[in-house]
Parts: structure tokens; C-alpha cells; sequence
């Protein structure tokens, strides 16, 4: 009974930090519009109609273009650690340990968010939050390894 | 007994939107190489030796770059829809409410897409389909949060 | 309780897969620093400055813009992929049948990253490994389509 209930709590861990990263990425979309629309550049050309822009360039403006690379970072980070950490809540990790990392993942993940697409800072510290949620994908990866190998 | 097979139900709900979502996409995929051999443009000197193309610029043809950023689109929404929807439907959600929005959500997609990439219309049908996509994950997340609530 | 340990290995071949496809995308994302570095080609000015470079076009250079599309490429399949094999894992297929279909998935996507990002051959080597993985995913949906079937 105990174990059921850690199991949920668990799970619950998932679905915050799981729900948190997906409003971040929201957040980051919306603001390409917002971005968008401030610097008047569109790339669709049924886009143009509305905001009365020319330009139908295919190059992004600069601002356009870094909120999109902060955005394609999160897609190449988010959805596989999701996968990773969902496998490995249900491995029965140590509970304090699953909510210091799935906290501190979205934690990073938000301060890159923040350091890359609205106040860019000098370098490291976007490639600090980048690694560390990196070094946690890893660290659950090799940990479902270690728990799998039993049943291989 | 009644209670499991309700949980088969909304699996299956699931299993067949996230096939017909990959399919959606694997679509959009497929059809990046159709519109790049009808425009004669490619990128990698490897496909220009194929379809005898000399042009190796960096930049994409507006019309390949159309497709790839309805499936830029695609990246952005469904691999993140597919996880908060694969909690959910753990959550023991109404089943009508879950036909529902599985339902509604593959189907403003693949609206989405043929706006997007195929028959570009004015603004907003593009935008409703995006933003109803987004309001069903929100929605989603949120009744996680209150379901998972309890657990914490 | 042969059913259990039945189901624990396909979950240790979906976490060895899932973990090895995972550690590949960091390969890919890491690698576009260290050909970035090797080009001395930046986009984002923070991090000009620690490199020393002016160039803040834009625009990648074709070095960078080549790894990036695999790079791409891999989240446009993998994590799809990652969900509807979950999904297929719990439909209880044949050990032998689930263990050929997730090597040889994780298999093709190594070469067809080998082939696209780093050693660039002539074509249809890369198309081979992207048809075989497409087809994989495939083969599952509908495997989980017809499994489903009866609880819809």
C-alpha cells in the first residue's frame, strides 16, 4: 500500500514538471508571435496581410530567429527527457532524489529559456543550464540501464 | 472489471490519435522531398548529384520552406501533447470527454496542416487550429495538476 | 508471473533504445558546438565574444547548417517514435519480434546520422536508414491499431 502511494507521488512529481516544461514551451511560441508582430517581420504571406508588412523574405529577423533557436533547443531536450524521466519514475527511484532532479530540470530549463530568448547574458551561464539538464537525462538513462539490465 | 476495461477504452483512444498524429507527420516529412524535386532544390550536395541541381545555397526554396515550418509546427505541438494526453488518459478521465478532445485535437491538426502547408488561406484558420491545439493540452495539464494534487 | 517478466524485458529493450537514441541526439547537439568552434561561425553575439568572431549573420555556415539538419531530423522521428513503440511494448508482441524491431530501429538511426551529419556519402544511404526507421514506426500503429480495435 505504502509502495502504491509513493508510486503516485512519484508520478505526481512527473505531471507538475511535466505540465511546467510544456507551459514553458508554450510561452517561448507565443513570444515568437509577440516578437514578431513588435518587429513587424513575417514570413507567411497570409501572415503579411494582416500586419501590413512587405518583407517576405525567407531569413528571420534576429530577434525573430533567437526566440526560435531557444525554442528548437527545448525541442531537443524536452520531449526525450520527458520519455527518459517518465521510464525512470518507475523505477522506484529514491523519492527525495526524484524530486530534487525533476525540479532542478525544469529549473534550468527555465533560467536557459530566460538567458538565451529575453535577457541574453555573457556566456556561461546558458551553457551551465544546458548541460545540467543534459547531465541529468544522462544520469536517469544510466540509471533505467543499471535497473533493466536484471531483466534483459 | 468495468473499471478496466474503461482503461483499455480511453488506451486505445490514445494509441489510434497518436498513430494517426505520427502519420500526420510522416506525411509532412515525405512531402519536404516532393516539393524539393517539383522546385528542383535541394540542399545536400549528395541529393543535388541525383537530381542534377547545381544550386547549393544555404537558404530553402519559400515553398520547401513553407512545409518545413508546418512541420517545425508539428515538432513544437505533438510530442508534447502526446505526453501530457498519455498522463491524462491515466487520470481515469470521462470517456466521452476523452473521445473528445483526442478527437478534436488530431482533427484541428491535420486542419492545420493543410492551411499550412498545402492551401495557404487568410489568417486566422491557421491561428484558431494552433491555439485550439494549445487549449486542449492547457487543459489537459491543468486537470493533471488537480488530479495529481492529491498525491503530492 | 512468466506474463511479468515477460513484459519487464520489453521494457529493458525500450529503455536501452530509448537511452542509446537519446545519447545519440546529445552526440548531435554537442558535435554543432565543436564544428561551430572548428568554423569560428557563431550566431548568437554572447557567444562572439568568447570566441573572438564578427561574423554574426544570420545565416549558418553550411559545416554548422549540415549537422543541424540531422539534428532535425532525429526530432522528427525519434520522438515519435519513442511513444507509439511505448505503446506497441505494452501490447505484449512477441520478444523476438520486439527485440529485432527496436535494434534495428536504434541501428538505422546511428548510420543515417553517421551518413548525414559526418561522413557524407552519396545517395540512397541516407534515404535507406530513413525509410526503414518511417516503416518501423509504421509497422507498430498499426499493430496498435489492430490490438486496440476490440476496446474501441
Amino acid at each position: 500500500m505504502e509502495e502504491i502511494l509513493e508510486q503516485a507521488q512519484r508520478n505526481s512529481v512527473y505531471a507538475y514538471n511535466a505540465g511546467l516544461l510544456a507551459i514553458k514551451m508554450f510561452i517561448v511560441a507565443f513570444s515568437t508571435g509577440f516578437v514578431r508582430e513588435k518587429e513587424k517581420v513575417v514570413i507567411n504571406p497570409e501572415d503579411a496581410k494582416i500586419l501590413k508588412v512587405t518583407d517576405l523574405s525567407n531569413e528571420e529577423h534576429p530577434a525573430v530567429a533567437r526566440v526560435k533557436r531557444a525554442h528548437l533547443n527545448d525541442l531537443e531536450n524536452i520531449p526525450i527527457f520527458l520519455i527518459i524521466s517518465l521510464m525512470w519514475v518507475n523505477t522506484a527511484p529514491d523519492i527525495v532524489e526524484c524530486h530534487v532532479l525533476m525540479w532542478l530540470y525544469t529549473f534550468v530549463r527555465y533560467v536557459h529559456t530566460a538567458v538565451y530568448a529575453y535577457y541574453p547574458v555573457p556566456q556561461p551561464a546558458r551553457g551551465i543550464c544546458f548541460i545540467t539538464g543534459v547531465l541529468i537525462t544522462l544520469y536517469m538513462i544510466i540509471r533505467n540501464f543499471i535497473y533493466y539490465a536484471d531483466f534483459f
